[in-house]
């Protein structure tokens, strides 16, 4: 296997270490961004602060055979081993764990606020012991806005070098965890390469596996076979396990008369399972099962909605608010094991039907964190759905959705390539910073404030930097402009360096300042007496270029 | 200068016409997909209706240099010429105008709801008397949401032949109105070779000719140099102006304190000749005078919103509210001369500040029609602003704007180019659309069911052609799966042939239709004794590709 080359760094950009004060040990990474100084209207020059941004991208490593080093090791010996290891374990009884304290600093709050929100169930942290190479990370609704990107290769496409390719190119762009969808073969080996590297938590949907090991027939499936897959998951380090157990045989009926029926694959394997048997969906009946394996691992559950929309006219029905009611049940149940739990949610929604979906989450879950694909607001975009998903998703995590999936432009058309991923985690970058700033998280505006303020004084390089993809932003840049000069040009190519609405105000801004008046006494002293002044200068400040 | 090619047809489309009533001589265009049969499980083959969608594409023709076809040469003939000419005039006579017909007609209303809401200057018809080739259109938050495509060259870029490329291109994909920003030399000849070949209202911001003509100093601009610029892009045919009168002098030091002063062209135009003056802006002083000329030509106005926020940390702030609140009462005052008004909006706006921005307008300006540029919903995504404000114009088009004018992914760094016209384009139909499925308007949901039931049903091309970028669909999809034969198959990329969810619903639903009961019956008969049967059945159903 040819191991993946390792993505570049971010133009001036550096990984900077913040220790931990309870846990002294502890060492947590951000991406810090170094700006050029402001020059001011007087040839002043002031320096601006460099920017601190949260870094998903992991350790710089390039032995991928070895893996990641074991950063959580010391942490999980420490607190030796029992029947139950969860987070959520850990926080009832009152203990800051060193991954809350990491997430404290990580998030710029408060250890004690991390561990209430994960003993109150609102959280979670997804950490199984057998992944210590994680970075920890949180997942709940008064934390910003996370997002996930799915790999993974099927029977028709893709390579296990290019699924570890796409992990770390999702981390790259900010993806906070990755689901490996895998389902041809080669599937436990290309989990291991892709777990061993990643410093994310990775997500998988065990009855893929399960139904690979009874050669796709789904009425062939047993609880032995699930379990035992289960088993060979959680060793292996997987973080969190969508569980379509909320499939339950009444609802399989009430989606007959959808425009799409079931759109989603466990949800299709376990609709098929219960009616070829007649019986109760085993995972539901098994809960209790899984929930002692998955506690003794500290493997979150993800409870997924096998039968969420799969178009607008499907959108909040009888068979998916019958399911997410008894996600609530299975919350219930599996939180009494202490183990962590999130629930995952639709799918394709028009707009105003999204809040109705959040709001019943809330009450029927308890306030465990939602994880949502999109939703999707319309269908009509095949090949623009990154799009149609990101308009609904930023809404959903506005009004509380803690994860949202991430929509590739590939989307119900083909298997996403690296392209893909960029734009599908760049589209929901987007989505999840702009929820972030409607909540008025006290650590989103920062950013923004920034990049506009370079914008605004024509710091080309600098707005660049601190954009979500510089490289696009540059490329697009020059695009129209190429030179070198033109970025240090305090013009730009909407109007050319003659005259620029950007320049103007600061003008302005000069010209109030070189006058000495604060805004409101310029309001009240009135300002004719300035005018013929100010033509004058003007003549200088409008000189031609 | 050489003619752009006229772009292709999109798949399996034709044009349609449908004849008025009132006025037998209207023909108004749709494009007609068809699409091809669904055969059932039974073998049984069942024909899929033509889909309509709205057309703004214009007639056929190669002939640039001659222009388009004069559709309404004789309707504005029949009418005569008066002092005020305008649709708004005409409506509040109880006239239904061949217009309103013809746009009843587009949007599957009544001519007589058309011609009330014209009347209660709650939707606008932009249609120069002068440009006779348009198909009409009406902005109304009663009506379809439209999308607006800005063009147009500056000093330091494109041709004539690229911006009527563009423009081309513009109306190929959806847009509804194309604004000509050209900012560099042959403004005029840019112009007469757009409006003689659009089929759709062109919009201007005469103030950005009116300083070409004073060599860019903005404190030479004069009220007769701009008089003598309106009057010749009326007489042109020019469909709407954005006027920036509400940018009053006693707003500007306002934007002092902002992080990004002032951000739009005009409004800094204007701000600077107000300081450079210390005079009341001209176009709010010379405001009736503006009125008479435009109601001559029915012009409409666009209110412009110079002082709109260029940042999140801008938005909402008083100088933005300050002028919205004169643009109603300029609203109020060009009502009283007949003229036709909207108002432009925001620019740069967190989500949660979104809906005032509608409430504040509606309320301020009389419900006259919004138009707004987004908003973006961050600032840290340049080369994808597309999407920050595809999230923020899908928002306010559900709340009530009436119109969104279009972000490429070039916004802030450079001049869209061909596809980043396409791209701004489709970004915004999807907002324009997911705004009128949640605002619940009766010709909206019809495509997203006639698409996903194709999809649903594995009918591929039918999917690529319904959608709203049919080449994009359609290449993504080959790239996974290029073999034509895959078109035809029951199965996609992302499952493969052994399992896909999709056909699991499908053979869920033949199942429950071979045992000949309807879900309730199910549901009441209880389904164990069906499921031997079913397991039999199955072994067929999945039998391996």
């Amino acid at each position: 296997m040819i191991a993946p080359k390792k993505s570049e760094n971010f133009p001036k950009s550096r990984k900077v270490y913040v220790a931990g004060k309870l846990h002294p040990d502890i060492r947590v990474p951000f991406r810090e961004i170094s700006l050029s100084p402001t020059v001011s209207h007087t040839g002043g020059v002031e320096a601006n602060p460099p920017v601190r941004v949260y870094d998903t991208s992991g350790p710089v490593h390039s032995d991928f055979k070895a893996g990641l080093p074991k950063l959580r090791q010391s942490w999980i010996a420490a607190r030796g081993a029992g029947k139950i290891v969860t987070q959520l374990h850990y926080a009832r009884q009152g203990v800051i764990t060193p991954e809350m304290e990491f997430i404290a600093i990580r998030e710029g709050l408060e250890p004690e606020f991390v561990r209430s929100e994960v003993a109150r169930g609102r959280a979670i942290i997804p950490v199984n012991i057998k992944h210590p190479e994680s970075e920890p990370m949180i997942i709940g609704r008064n934390f910003l806005v996370k997002i996930n990107a799915n790999i993974g290769n099927s029977v028709v496409a893709s390579s296990i070098a290019e699924e570890v390719e796409k992990m770390q190119w999702s981390i790259r762009w900010g993806a906070d965890t990755v689901m490996d969808l895998s389902t041809g073969p080669k599937i436990h080996e290309t989990r291991e390469w892709i777990i061993r590297n990643s410093p994310v938590p990775i997500g998988t949907v065990p009855i893929y596996q399960a139904l690979e090991k009874v050669d796709g027939k789904a009425e062939e499936l047993t609880w032995e076979i699930y379990r035992q897959t289960l088993l060979e998951q959680c060793e292996q380090g997987v973080d969190y396990f969508t569980v379509h157990a909320g499939v339950l045989l009444r609802y399989v009926p009430m989606t007959a008369k959808r425009k799409t029926g079931i759109v989603s694959r466990g949800g299709a394997i376990l609709a098929k399972w219960c009616l070829a048997h007649h019986q109760e969906n085993f995972l539901y009946t098994h809960w209790d099962e899984i929930c002692e394996i998955m506690a003794a691992y500290d493997v979150a559950f993800s409870i997924g909605d096998g039968l969420r929309p799969g178009c607008i006219a499907d959108a909040n029905d009888e068979a998916q608010f019958g399911e997410l009611f008894t996600q609530g049940e299975l919350t219930t149940r599996a939180w009494s094991h202490g183990v962590q739990v999130m629930n995952e949610g639709p799918g394709h929604v028009p707009m105003h039907l999204i809040k109705e979906n959040m709001e019943k989450q809330l009450e029927w879950c308890h306030e465990a964190p939602f994880y949502t694909l999109g939703p999707l607001t319309t269908d009509i975009a095949p090949g623009y759905d990154h799009i149609t998903s990101a308009i609904g998703a930023a809404m959903i995590g506005w009004y509380g959705c803690a994860m949202l999936c991430y929509v590739t432009p590939k989307e119900h058309l083909g298997l996403p390539d690296k392209e893909d991923v960029r734009q599908g985690v760049i589209a929901y970058k987007i989505a999840a910073h702009a929820a972030d700033l409607a909540k008025g998280h006290p650590g989103a505006q920062f950013r923004d404030d920034a990049l506009s303020k370079a914008r605004f004084e024509f710091r080309w390089e600098d707005q660049f930097n601190l954009a979500l993809d510089p490289d696009i932003a540059r490329e697009f840049h020059d695009a129209t402009l190429p030179a070198d000069g033109a970025k240090l040009s305090h013009f730009c190519s909407m109007c050319g360096p003659q005259f620029c609405s950007m320049k103007i105000t600061e003008d302005v801004r000069k010209f109030a300042a070189e006058q000495g008046i604060a805004t409101d006494e310029a309001l009240k002293k009135g300002m004719a007496e300035k005018s013929k002044e100010f033509v004058e200068k003007g003549a200088e400040v409008y000189a031609k270029t």
